[in-house]
């Protein structure tokens, strides 16, 4: 039986026990990975995942569209910021999109040496489970949180995904961290979106008026796709089949 | 008002947002901070944490009584291991202990220089809410967890303080890792004992036959101390008074 384990922060991936032949899911539910589902699930051909702000310039000039935010806010040489809308028009239908934000794509940095990397949200949360269901490996899901702290609503994710992958009696989760986060599910699932209004995730997006994604962020299954990194860049793994 | 945040685990010390002037309460439900409380409430005079085993031993070759465990394990040249139950026994009362365990006091040895360390335990949990309502300043919990890693115990700590201290109204806790541990609480509060049943560290400790302390662990204010750090050793500074 293969296990499952939960990493809150970024901060904790390097003392985690998953070492060897393991599927990472990054997690950034209010960003980048429900953003990254609806891109790809709207047509986006591919996104490359950009950890510095020199390096997304350097895209830029080099004629990609680019999605670049650090604390909420666009900067000022993107196409867009990192609100899945931005992800969903006409514009970006066949492109490929070099894509930086505070804290998911470090998330993805910083993981893609180790294992396969996989992007999951409520977005394309029964897609992940029934792929990563079929894959027969150690899953390590990793919350990328705000600046390494914890944060509510990646691990509600987590929980949710554990969860999931439990009932179809291919996993266990001998982790600390999914207990906690199977149980902070059970007490949101009914109404997260109402759960999440103590986040203070959720606060900051309110001051900078982008809370209206939070609502779309918890719906389950608007994107059926299997975002994986492939030669450092994400497509939809379905796609392949 | 006062702010609460909470750290889940040491590695999440270096990127909290509390920075001066605030009180850092240490948890590590299961050995240190409980052991700590029943040692100062029965008799023993105070308690040098020490952070390395080598240096354990030198207090040992000094005279000292010596309290030193790794992995749940006692160290062969200590006088006794790390289970509250040894620190209330006749042998102890007026000694000064020199005191290392795996997590608790590695946790007190990285927060000194930074603020004011006090020790906290469902043991002291009315007592330790009293003194912090009269120091007026921010608050740090910072949960020891088993190696850097989430543990549920001293998360159920962390939310059981937190909501004492916000029951006060001279406190308010923006800090989703505080809201997280207040739920998991919540879920918890009417029986830890079963609840703490699927936690890594309670299976852990069975296995080391060392499980007997849980229900201990988990009764509130059996001793009504405030162990804190003054000149690198623990006193009950109730005693001060």
């Amino acid at each position: 039986m293969k296990n499952i384990e939960v990493c809150l922060t970024p901060a904790l991936y390097p003392h985690r026990l998953t070492r060897n032949n393991f599927i990472v899911v990054i997690v950034d539910v209010f960003r980048a990975t429900t953003s990254i589902c609806a891109a790809l699930g709207n047509g986006v051909k591919s996104i490359i995942p950009v950890s510095s702000l020199e390096e997304a310039r350097k895209y830029k000039e080099r004629g990609y569209l680019v999605a670049c935010e650090r604390d909420g806010v666009v900067l000022d040489f993107a196409d867009f910021g990192n609100s899945a809308f931005n992800f969903m028009t006409e514009k970006v239908k066949g492109e490929t999109i070099a894509y930086s934000t505070t804290n998911g794509t470090k998330a993805i940095a910083m993981t893609t040496d180790d294992a396969t990397v996989a992007i999951g949200a409520f977005s394309n949360i029964s897609a992940l489970t029934q792929w990563l269901e079929k894959q027969d490996q150690d899953i390590l899901i990793l919350c990328s949180g705000w600046k390494n702290k914890f944060n509510l609503e990646d691990t509600l994710f987590a929980g949710a995904l554990t969860r999931q992958l439990l009932n179809s009696n291919k996993f266990k989760a001998d982790c600390d961290a999914a207990e906690a986060a199977m149980d902070l599910w059970k007490e949101a699932q009914h109404n997260p979106v109402a759960y999440i209004d103590k986040a203070a995730h959720r606060h900051r997006l309110k001051r900078l008026g982008l809370d209206d994604v939070i609502p779309f962020s918890f719906e389950p299954d608007t994107n059926p796709v299997v975002p994986v990194v492939k030669n450092s860049v994400i497509i939809n793994i379905l796609d392949e089949n």
